[in-house]
């Protein structure tokens, strides 16, 4: 299986990083099968969202309603607020996988795969993609 | 990879649509391996739940409240709410996995995948079933 | 594909249990590949998060939050609150995928991978690990 880690800078904000481009790069030259993406991180997600018409700034505002970043959390480590970026994998999952056909993508016209990262912790972020060929 | 595309009709209001007997048909006469099951559009998802007790309609209005549809939202093509419908795969993923054993897809009982489709202006959607076998 | 279903007890309140270590005993002496886990029950999920530094509790609790269990829900089998239940795997869903490489799960530090039960009406589960090798 082939696969590699790429870094990705998140800054000391929630931030939403779009992908696509290095995920296509890695399957460039490949023939069929499935990419999988994969955040070895427990506060950061994997979401398959539009980029650059404003979803980036109402996922993490919807992230903000839905887990508000308090002092309700029973997680206390790192900044106030950090124990809902542990809540955040269980609802915007660290893996998702595409097909791919012919070295290709499969992704809808208005699909980006985005990494997901409301913690202001951890300004660094590895992904992991890995290739999986149809036998 | 064998891959095909099915359409699905989804109408004018949210809805969720039980795929689960073209998921059975496509993979039927496989051996074993993924089934793959991925949405190539930005505003549905899959979930895989039961269906005909009632938890279509209450999916639907827990997505209805947890993102509401109005104009909240920074993403403002299409209908009042539309950009509610990009941060649903966000939470509901566009994609999904099953296993299948000798050409059954090894659901639960009680389990159905299903289209999730909270968009009122795309009526017709495509869904791209993916069978990787086991090498 | 080698594929095993084991057994976890989640008793009669809702519950987030590690299956990391059943998981990498499953896939060592494996090669390279993809590790597939999937709950095939219709009330339950799958979710990879830390344990041990009170997530499990901050989850179950936002669960709470955003979906209530109380009487709202059209689907009425069950406890009260159970509809709630059937929605839950629409937003946790009921399977995961990580990496595999060399027979080692390629988790992050923190991260372990979770069955997540918030029904209090089935005490007892089945998951489904399968290894899906890399050709």
């Amino acid at each position: 299986m082939r696969t590699e880690m790429i870094t990705v800078e998140t800054g000391t904000r929630p931030a939403v990083r779009d992908l696509t481009a290095q995920a296509q790069a890695f399957v460039a030259g490949e023939g069929d099968g499935l990419l999988h993406i994969f955040v070895p991180h427990a506060t950061a997600g994997v979401a398959i969202i539009e980029t650059g018409s404003g979803t980036e700034a109402d996922l993490l505002r919807a992230v903000d309603e839905l887990l508000p970043a308090d002092d309700r959390w029973r997680h206390r480590h790192g900044s106030t607020g950090h124990g809902r970026d542990h809540v955040l994998p269980a609802v915007v999952a660290p893996y998702a996988s595409v097909p791919v056909l012919q070295g290709q993508i499969m992704l809808g016209t208005w699909q980006s795969i985005c990494l997901v990262d409301p913690n202001r912790d951890n300004p660094t972020r590895q992904v992991r993609f890995s290739f999986l060929p149809s036998s």
